[in-house]
Order: structure tokens, then C-alpha cells, then sequence
């Protein structure tokens, strides 16, 4: 199944996927907090953001704040939410047929006024309930997003106490109802993406003996990509990696493996990405993905200037992981124009 | 110290080793069996076999085997071995003065007639002891071969029930007997070396999910390399990987870590290697190694045809593992030249 031949040209890519009229959806799914928008954020920067679209699942809760706190309905139920409206929205951008998007505003804990979308030839939709079996048909691509126990509780801990204010005793009784709920309605999930990603604190200390003396960022992690192989191959991807500099001394740790294995009963390939990698590695990786889809980075959206990347998202793990995933939706998007140029 | 602007042209390193009056002398210390010759090789191979002679340290032994079997004394025990000879044929060596090597025959168990060695530019010293304090201040670089416990106990296993019909029950009492005799007189020697290579049986099921559906080799080995950091910076030495193939259905599994702590006092890189990258990309990083040392390979002598390399031996990790070695041994090369030259 190698499509080297048949491949569109790097400058027709962007193009091509500028015309096409039935736009392809990527649902990324996972727990509120979980940086769900930094991983489809590689794909924003690295098609344009004039061809992608985002829609925020939270305008489909049925509750206001208000109207939650007398119900005591968590917003994690999918009866609490409006799938179904969702699902029909998405059929309709399916047929190039604009939306009114209904908008949560997270400052107030109500609703503002919806909210007009045109089709553009990338949809993202982010949210709780993104893979769930109401919406799934509908999505060409989906993700899902899976911080470890721990970290979700250390980012919870940060943001809403530290940050905040709140009182620890109040976030852990929080935090362990919603976790009840979380396993029963959100995680399951997974078992339907193309890609999860794990994330874990880092695993570097266990691979030192005596005294480990790296020096990782404050927050590093660990970031596991579950994936399902592509059907299309693209072009290599070579990583300007400098194997003799590993034995110099100073060197930033770091761990990369690649492992097949399954998953729910799918083949995948595990890439487990740990440490630190340089910003020159990840800006060579990033200029060989442009020079690929023909489309230029926008000014200001270098990997160092993501605005939502925060304090504890700027490590190259993430970074990686983010060129992984794109890398592996240009698979498909290939996938998808080889196929209508068959037509 | 980076003294890229010094360092000597391609062409001129194998002629500059060739013109060395005194010469540079690697220990490689190890349990016997342990394949340590397979982790020097790479420094013969890659810097030519016309440079590099070899001592082997069992000539030093006091007894035979017929002599052992009466006094019942192991050749682990240092004070069954000439160490003070090695240590004057060592310091002749470095005088520019020819030896008379004495050689045991493993397959008689007797002491062949000793062979002239005339001094060579490389003379690698390999044996139970060759890291002894007697022995340490005339070595140049020192390597210390630890494969694991189960490691050695399947090697063995392997040698001597499977092919050489000995009894398993007379092998578990002489493999423990001989494991006491060298925890007390071998093993410490690896606090001393400049390189420690431990060998595991591969970890890499432990990186999959479910079940691992990774191809590996019969005998696949996990490496670490304790490696101390060069002195002098080499050019790079790109690794030729493809970060996109990892997403393809049906890669080999592997894994890279580079991680900085201490090992016995001393900062120290370990490098992870585990499970199998391309024949290309061992290829490629030799073919950059013969382009810095301007040292052709030997015919016959590529890395898919080294005759000692058993089967267990038949592993990337492996390969891996002996071209870094030569790289920072070809570190030491190089700082060695710039002295002279500063001369």
C-alpha cells in the first residue's frame, strides 16, 4: 500500500484540501484540563488556521452553572448534554451547510448567543463526549487525551488551588466525584481513537543508576501515542538527531521507543516520548512538515509562542507528540484526496 | 574545551595513529564468556586490524588446567594470574619494546609456546582482570563487559548443556561457586572503567500495552552503556532515523535513552539501547565513522559478517553499543593527537 507514486505534490496540498467540499472532522476527546486543544494545536499550526474551524463541545451542555448547582447533574452524563444536536450539526457541515454554533462562556456559567459556522475544510471538535458512539460516525479522525491519575490531579491542584484559591479538602471531594463519573461516562472513549496519548510524570530518574543529574524542566512528562498505523505512506521524516552528542557531558536526558502491540483489540504502534529533545530539533521536524503540506508556519505561532501552551505544556514531549499527530493526519488527509482523485 | 577548530583532518587520523611511538592501550575486563571481544571489535574494525593487536590476558594464568584441577584454585582469583608480567609487558609496550606473549590453549588446557608481539599504535588487553589496579595505571581506556546475572546463566546454559552435552545440575554448582569467587575478585572492577556495558534481556514488552506484537530477534538484548563523557568534542554523527516510520504498521520495536547522572563517584551518561533498528542505519552511522577516521573497512569485515559475532550477538543493540564505543574511543584518539601536536 505504498502511494509514493500517486502522492499529491507539496504544492498542491494545501490546495487541494482548500477545495474540498465535504470537510474532514477530527473529534479530540478527554476530561476537562486535559489539554485536549494543545495536541490538535499542531494540526491549527501546521494547515493554517484559515482552514480549520474549531467547535467547543461545552456549547452543548444542557445546564447553565446556575441550573447545575440545583440539578447536581455533573456535565460529565452524556444525557446532560445535547449529542444529538451535535451529531445533526455536524451532518450538515457534512453537506457544506453553515451552523449556529450554541456558545458556554466559561467566565459566567451561562450560555451567549450562538454562534455562525461556515463549513472550512478542517473541523475540530473538542470536548467530554467527542468520540461518543453518537458522534463518531461522523468523525474521519479522532483523538483522545489521557493524563495519568496523578498529573490531572497535580494540574487541578495548580490551577485551582494555587492559582485560585480554592480550598484543597473542597477539590478532593470534587475531584473524586467527578473521577467516579469520569470512568463511567468519559473514559471508555479511548477504545474508538486512532490516537490516545498517554501522559505521565517523567520517567527519566528509573533509567539513572545512583544519582540521577539531569536537568529536566519544572513539569516534564512522559507522553505515550497510542496510534493506529496509516494506511498511506508519506515522505521520511528525518530526525536531525546527533547520536556522537549523547556521549558529551550536559547533554539533556531523553527517551524515545517505538513498540507494536494492540490496543482494544487494534494493531498499534506505541511512541513513548520522554525528556528533552533541542527547539533546533523540533524547528527542523517542523520545517520539513511545511516544506511537505506547502503551507507556511503563521508569524508568531512558533512552538515557543503557542499561546495556550502553558508553564506545564512546554516541554518537547508534547511538542513531539503534537508533530506526531499532525504527521499522522496528513496520512490521512493524503489518504482522503488520493481517494477522490480516483473518483 | 571544544577544539573543533584543532582537530585533525580526515585523512590524516589513521596516518596519525599509525606514527604513534607510544602506544594507546584499551583494558577490556569481564567474566570470561561475557563477549568481550565483541565490544572491542568495533575499534578493530573501524580503525583497521593492521593497527590494533591483541593480548589475551588467560596466557597469564599460573596453572593449567590439569594444575587447577589439583590445587582447586579458580583463575578468578587474581593471585592465580602473572598480573605483575602483564604489567612489565604492558610498560615495554609503551616503550616501543617487542614482548613475548604466553598463550593458554582452551582446547588442550596447556600453555602453546608464547608468541612475539612487535608494539602496534593500538593494543587492546582483554581478560578476567585486565582493570586490576596493578594493571589500570598503564591502560589508556579502560571497558568493563557486566552482562546480567540471567544473561550469563542462559549463555551458559546455552554453551555448555545445549552443545556441549555437560549436566545441568554439575553446571548450577559450578556457576554458583564461580559467581561468589567473582563477586569477590572481578566485579569491582567496574567502578574503575571508562565504559560499562550491561547487558539485560530486552525490556521493550515492558513499553506495549496489552499484547506485544513486536518481531524481535531470538536473542535481543537491552544494552546500557555507562559511558564517562569525552574530553574533546567530535563532529556530529547523525543518526539516519526516520521519526515518520515509527507511525507505519509493522516496525521493528526499539529503544534510545540518554540520561545523565553518577556512577561511583563520577558524572556519567548511560546510554539505553534495546531491540533492532535497520541494517541502513548502522550502515550509514559506520560509513560516517570511516569518513572521519579516513580507515576503509575491511573487506569482509561489515557488521553483517564479523565472524565471532554469535547468534546471541546478532542484535542492533549490539552493533549499536560498539559503534559508540569507538566513537568515544576515537574522542580519546583525538585529545591524545591534539597533546602530541601541542607538543
Amino acid at each position: 500500500m505504498d502511494s509514493k507514486q500517486t502522492q499529491p505534490k507539496c504544492i498542491t496540498l494545501r490546495s487541494q484540501i482548500a477545495q474540498l467540499k465535504e470537510p474532514i472532522i477530527i473529534g479530540v476527546a478527554g476530561d476537562s484540563g486535559s489539554g485536549k486543544s494543545t495536541y490538535s494545536n499542531g494540526i491549527r499550526r501546521l494547515l493554517g488556521t484559515d482552514l480549520v474551524s474549531t467547535i467547543e463541545m461545552d456549547g452543548y451542555h444542557k445546564e447553565d452553572r446556575e441550573q447545575r448547582r440545583i440539578s447536581g447533574r455533573l456535565p460529565l452524563d452524556p444525557e446532560a448534554n445535547h449529542l444529538d444536536l451535535l451529531r445533526s450539526h455536524l451532518a450538515l457541515l457534512k453537506q457544506a451547510k453553515s451552523i449556529e454554533v450554541p456558545i458556554y462562556n466559561h467566565g459566567t456559567g451561562k450560555f451567549d448567543s450562538p454562534v455562525h459556522l461556515a463549513p472550512s475544510p478542517i473541523v475540530v471538535v473538542e470536548g467530554l463526549h467527542a468520540l461518543y458512539p453518537e458522534i463518531l460516525p461522523l468523525l474521519d479522525f479522532s483523538i483522545y487525551v489521557d493524563p495519568d491519575h496523578d498529573v490531572k490531579w497535580q494540574w487541578k491542584y495548580e490551577r485551582d488551588v494555587k492559582k485560585r484559591g480554592h480550598l484543597a479538602e473542597a477539590l478532593t471531594e470534587e475531584m473524586l466525584k467527578r473521577e467516579a463519573a469520569y470512568k463511567r461516562w468519559i473514559d471508555f472513549q479511548k477504545t474508538n481513537a486512532n490516537v490516545v496519548i498517554k501522559i505521565f510524570p517523567s520517567h527519566l530518574k528509573e533509567f539513572s543508576r545512583h544519582e540521577f543529574t539531569g536537568n529536566l524542566p519544572a513539569n516534564c512528562y512522559k507522553v505515550e501515542l497510542i496510534v493506529e498505523p496509516g494506511q498511506v505512506s508519506l515522505p521520511s521524516l528525518p530526525l536531525p538527531f546527533d547520536f556522537a552528542a549523547m556521549l558529551e557531558a550536559n547533554q539533556p536526558p531523553f527517551m524515545l521507543a517505538a513498540v507494536p502491540c494492540t490496543y482494544w483489540g487494534r494493531k498499534v504502534m506505541i511512541i513513548h516520548i520522554d525528556g528533552v529533545l533541542s527547539q533546533d530539533t523540533i524547528a527542523t521536524l517542523e520545517k520539513q512538515i511545511v516544506a511537505y503540506t506547502g503551507i507556511p508556519l503563521e508569524e508568531g505561532l512558533s512552538t515557543q509562542n503557542i499561546p495556550d501552551l502553558q508553564a506545564h505544556e512546554q516541554v518537547s514531549a508534547t511538542q513531539f507528540a503534537q508533530l506526531l499527530i499532525t504527521w499522522r493526519f496528513l496520512e490521512l488527509v493524503n489518504h482522503r484526496l488520493s481517494e477522490l482523485m480516483a473518483r
